[in-house]
């Protein structure tokens, strides 16, 4: 099974689109939880409702060194029909590009990550060559800043981002690349599922960035009404804040609700 | 003192422009060592010949857990009056950026990074506000594949490593940016050094890779003969397989010496 069919299989069989952001910054954990406890508990609260959980590596690595435990940690809750999403955005020449796909793939075991293209094929060459695990190239990103170079013009007629695209669709023979857009960026959301009706999109920033979930789903979707995972972090997690992960869950819960309602609408 | 005064005072006081690649796979180390300890015994017999140590994190995480410490002891070696950059060339929005930048400044007290463009000018802001820190930013790239993204013709004529040049010098308000730029394409050192006659530039690329290094230099330096660190790992770190420290550390002088060479030639 390729990954994108396996991302279908897990949208399908979960009924859901929803993947948790574990971007868990210190001053969110409540008393009596440190940062691993925090986060199975939010596993646990939130693992039938989601199809993914994201970790952005940044907030990991802030910890020192302790964090990279947390890491290994977290990724080791992870149920197994739930995709583990390294959100470490690397991007190197080919030889260190191998050594930071083993680190994730291999040591960590993640089932997917997010690489940043701006070094070319042959860096994001050692990534595809793990034919089971999924890599979501930065293409459009959330960010306001985005545009300053991801639409720059090029002399062709076509934007950067729009460049990048079409280097990852020409590297995906097999079906395990997808791009990450930016909810905040609809325009290059339909753009870009134009021009790939079946590459799988990471959206993340709905909510607090001021994407619009409706547009992005509306947009986003591939031709078989799947292919996409819409990450939230910061509204379900600060829902925890004092250690209500019931709270969480039901935020979780409406979130895939609406989502869903969203999804299905004609 | 700005980061750019410190490097050229670096380069002055050392009278040298080499830097260390401090990238150690498993097999290059002797029986008796690990990495730690193999770090140290290069780091003891080169400290007096190079401007920096260079690590690129993509060989510390390949490491798994430990590697993180690893990572943070080697840094913990360096010597003050020798720069330690951590290749770490991290891109994130800004809020992560800036947690990238706590973990890399802050938790490992590292003097300089190396950062991704691709996200744009918020995802720079919060390095640059470190502001006696330096932080090089990838703009021409030293592997084949470089080209794919960073020699796109932007529609207004220039390349993209031109346009990303350009950002980074319009953030250069502490001077305290500089620019990646590969030995293998001399052309782009010579564009960007014409363009920016002072900002300091990290040169790897020399030597496997195929970089030429007097071109490097005859281009790469700035206009007080200074702000270039060429990095050279392999060619150093090989040389003390089998545990001759003092082979790898002829190796380094003779290439400090022939970059001394080349620097002075008229």
């Amino acid at each position: 099974m390729t990954f994108t069919q396996k991302l279908r299989h897990i949208i399908k069989t979960k009924t859901s689109l929803l993947c948790l952001g574990l971007d868990v910054e210190p001053e969110l954990i409540p008393p009596g939880y440190n940062t691993l406890s925090f986060n199975q508990a939010l596993i646990e609260a939130t693992q039938d409702l989601v199809i993914g959980y994201k970790l952005n590596f940044a907030f990991y690595e802030s910890l020192g060194k302790e964090g990279w435990e947390v890491l290994a940690g977290t990724r080791a809750m992870i149920p197994p029909d739930t995709l583990s999403i390294a959100d470490a955005k690397r991007g190197d020449i080919a030889h260190s590009a191998r050594l930071y796909a083993r680190a994730i793939f291999d040591e960590l075991s993640f089932d997917a990550t997010t690489v940043n293209p701006y070094l070319g094929r042959d860096s994001l060459q050692p990534w595809v060559s793990y034919k089971g695990k999924g890599i979501f190239v930065l293409c459009h990103t959330s960010n306001p800043s985005a545009c300053d170079l991801q639409q720059k013009k090029l002399a062709g007629g076509e934007s950067l981002y729009q460049a990048v695209a079409s280097m990852v669709a020409s590297l995906n023979i097999h079906q395990n690349l997808g791009l990450v857009v930016g909810a905040t960026h609809p325009g290059a959301i339909s753009t870009l599922r134009q021009a790939y009706p079946d590459l799988p999109f990471l959206i993340p920033g709905v909510g607090p960035q001021g994407g619009d979930l409706e547009k992005a789903l509306r947009l986003g979707l591939d031709n078989q009404g799947s292919g996409v995972i819409i990450s939230i972090s910061r509204e379900i997690i600060s829902a925890a804040q004092g250690g209500d992960f019931a709270r969480a869950r039901r935020v979780a819960e409406s979130l895939r609700a609406e989502i869903q309602k969203l999804k299905d609408m004609p």
